[in-house]
């Protein structure tokens, strides 16, 4: 990550991209969510989804990979450039999921984060607050979900 | 699920409990949460965790998943009873959720929902509105994460 210091609220980043298959929808809910539209084509084609979707906590759970992913390939080419690089913290949690529509077998949904609000930490020297709205939109771009993240971020050490 | 008119705010239900190994910590990791931390012992000890502990995803993915079993269950044994069984509808998503403590390999996590909000669905004849506080309590009775989720139910169609 970049330093504290060094971002502005309206800042966006696209994370990546994610093709959903049947198999690891599947997957996915035989391990954390087995209802009937999670699991089986033939039962979501019956129910108020018209067809196999993933689990919401899948679909935000793969919004946490591509998020470590992008933040793991920057933080590398930070190295290779030799800049200095941020120590993200704990995240205190999350608020205002909204599944907004299905994630259905063979959709690819893009993953993007946006900088809304950073504070300086009052009980934290040297760290500080960020707070992103997370989205997840599909190939015809529409919203699938949003969440509002908060983690702790430290600030540039010579400032 | 009962339905919905049967359903009153304060009613709590434990739904399971759920021992997390270390083999399905860094599984899950390597899916959807790649940090060193939840896949690597000597990492997570050097870490600010101290050990290796669960994404948060994954601790509320596994609330999911205690969830659904126990619905499962109970709805069999009320069709068993010759009892009619009201059907959940689509949870709009979740908010406020805390992480409140690690969860580390071994420990055992129990789960419970308590109703803190019924209302009649004016969009949806025949539909409400139930809204849960969730929880997730360690084997020392410290409260490890907990969140609100919303979804549509059933009402009782003879009322």
């Amino acid at each position: 990550m970049e330093f504290l210091d060094d971002i502005k609220v309206g800042a966006r980043t696209v994370l990546g991209r994610h093709t959903f298959t049947a198999a690891e929808i599947k997957a996915f809910a035989r391990a954390y969510d087995p209802q009937p539209f999670h699991l089986d084509e033939a039962a979501a084609a019956r129910s108020l989804f018209g067809g196999l979707c993933a689990s919401g906590w899948h679909s935000v759970a793969m919004w946490m990979r591509l998020n470590i992913d992008h933040q793991q390939r920057a933080d590398a080419a930070r190295r290779a450039r030799g800049e200095p690089v941020a120590e993200l913290g704990l995240s205190p949690g999350f608020r205002e999921l909204k599944w907004l529509k299905p994630v259905h077998a063979g959709d690819s949904i893009t993953y993007a984060s946006e900088v809304v609000a950073i504070r300086v930490s009052n009980s934290r020297p040297g760290w500080g607050l960020i707070t992103f709205r997370n989205t997840g939109t599909n190939q015809s771009d529409e919203l699938v979900l949003s969440f509002i993240s908060t983690t702790f971020l430290q600030r540039r050490p010579e400032r």
